[in-house]
């Protein structure tokens, strides 16, 4: 992604009674503080202030935010649009926000690339047996299995957006015999595809490994249950790189320890941090990370955010903006 | 790879007076049972014989072993190839072999794709630094920490055969900025590459993931010692999927504890297995597995090695046949 020096140098500068474009930015501050520069350099029109500072209230015109603040309609009566830090959009309270105020999830080639690599890991593990290999390293076993070729590993991406579209491409390449479920057909080069409710436990009964890429909505919340996993082949394997309220850690033990699983990598849990004590912390067939698939990049992010408010003050279409019938 | 039923039937199968063709399989048994079945569809001429089962042993013309019977050519006087069942074919001691008689390292496509799988869930592993988020999880720490783009992470490889020039592909695919070292030049699609001992640090110095792959020789025995760590950015990441005797054991475990190195993934190491109570199972910066990243598939070994027969018996040459003055 290139990005010229003040690329965006002219948005909102030229317009004298206007006033400058106002940001606010509340996510985590280290980045922040990239964004900061990113900012300086690329829009040296806008006026950047980072949570807890926002300048006068009155003037701001884009809040940034991952956890949003409450009430944000009255802090910030001239709100333009809300953005979201990260690929969901999840965090805000729909009902308390006016109809007209568009919100945004973020879509750029940082956050893509990062779940790209994070899905890929995880398939490869699971495909390879590794968490039953470092767990006979902490034991001191030094025993081979075999693995199929990645020809007969059918794996299976629910949620077929720009995150799962992107997900299946490395993986349709090294081999694997590849599905994807969504919610409305989809047609993806070597892949096939299934839709809808009525098409889900087919795509399910042959998902060997199962990642979950769908947003948090009112039918996802809770559905990573007893229930689905019964619907994949014996010994099957989950990644979860949703959003955490769609797993039932309880379902999950259960049918890791009754072997209807055989392992599982976890991003995300609700709550996060997990709380202490337990048991996904100490369990070799659970590998965890701490929200970690999909890091936005701040340089990629600043142009993308940039982007989108070019396009707005423009009268075009933004890039993400949220349906809020579907809830995403 | 298509293989059609009784596709190498005519082999020697026409030939009155010269008999069968007979192999001797000296190996893991387990497959041995896929071997056998493999040939009588394959080759239903064949006459194949797994170890200590020999039949005649002045009639074996193709000795197909990992560890090699002692006195080869003094148990069988006749033996026209032998061959490798995995990758390498250092196992061998060649001075007690005859010159004219071929020694054929396994090249077959599930070798390579088991490789390409484990080198690139390696490389992911160690650029999305997740033997320390294994650690985190072990220990109850939720914690989150930035990772450069795959642009910025730097990937080297050493040794350039058909191995090393695949793994590649999908590492330039996933982005990385990748390089490679071989002893004499070559020239790979996105790869820079250098090649020979004074290239040799210049590959190093940029290398913030090394993998090794390269065959074990004289020169090769032991490289992967303290000097070669110091020749690579301070915190760089080994993946050792070579041969065992390459890597200095304590070497490895110094630069982990002085941070020259952050971690390894290794596949290999001599001896195998590694022996109880040896450091390197108990290290979280130390991923272990035993030997299996690059295993032979039996459908398309039988097949490589059928194919190699036909070209030996047509007087083509073989693939995969070692120089011995380079030792591999």
């Amino acid at each position: 992604m290139a990005a010229g020096s003040g690329r965006y140098a002219h948005l909102r500068a030229d317009e004298p009674g206007d006033g400058l474009m106002n940001i606010v930015y509340k996510s985590d501050p280290q980045r922040g503080q990239q964004w900061a520069a990113l900012l300086a350099e690329l829009a040296p029109a806008a006026r950047f202030h980072q949570w807890p500072d926002v300048g006068d209230p009155r003037e701001v015109e884009y809040l940034v935010a991952w956890q949003p603040p409450d009430n944000i309609m009255q802090q910030f009566p001239n709100l333009k649009v809300l953005f979201s830090v990260g690929a969901g959009a999840d965090q805000f309270d729909y009902a308390s926000l006016p109809p007209h105020l568009p919100v945004v999830r973020m879509v750029e080639p940082g956050l893509i690339a990062g779940m790209v690599e994070y899905v890929t890991f995880a398939v490869l593990a699971l495909h390879r047996d590794m968490p039953r290999y470092l767990q006979q390293q902490r034991i001191g076993i030094w025993q081979a299995h075999s693995a199929p070729t990645s020809t007969k590993r059918r794996v299976g991406v629910m949620g077929l957006g720009s995150l799962g579209e992107a997900v299946l491409q490395p993986l349709v390449a090294l081999g694997f015999d590849c599905g994807g479920w969504s919610r409305t057909p989809r047609i993806l080069p070597g892949v096939r595809c299934w839709s809808g409710d009525g098409q889900r436990n087919a795509f399910l009964a042959r998902s060997d490994i199962l990642i979950c890429l769908l947003p948090l909505t009112a039918s996802t919340c809770g559905m990573l249950n007893a229930e689905l996993f019964q619907q994949l082949p014996l010994g099957a394997a989950l990644v979860q790189v949703g959003r955490g309220a769609q797993l039932n850690h309880q379902d999950l033990i259960d049918a890791l320890d009754n072997g209807q699983l055989s392992a599982a990598v976890l991003d995300v849990t609700a709550p996060e941090p997990l709380p202490d004590g337990h048991p996904f912390w100490q369990r070799p067939d659970i590998w965890l990370t701490p929200h970690i698939a999909s890091q936005t990049q701040p340089e990629s992010a600043v142009n993308a955010l940039l982007e989108n408010i070019r396009r707005f003050e423009a009268g075009e279409n933004m890039v993400g903006v949220v349906n809020r019938e579907q809830g995403y």
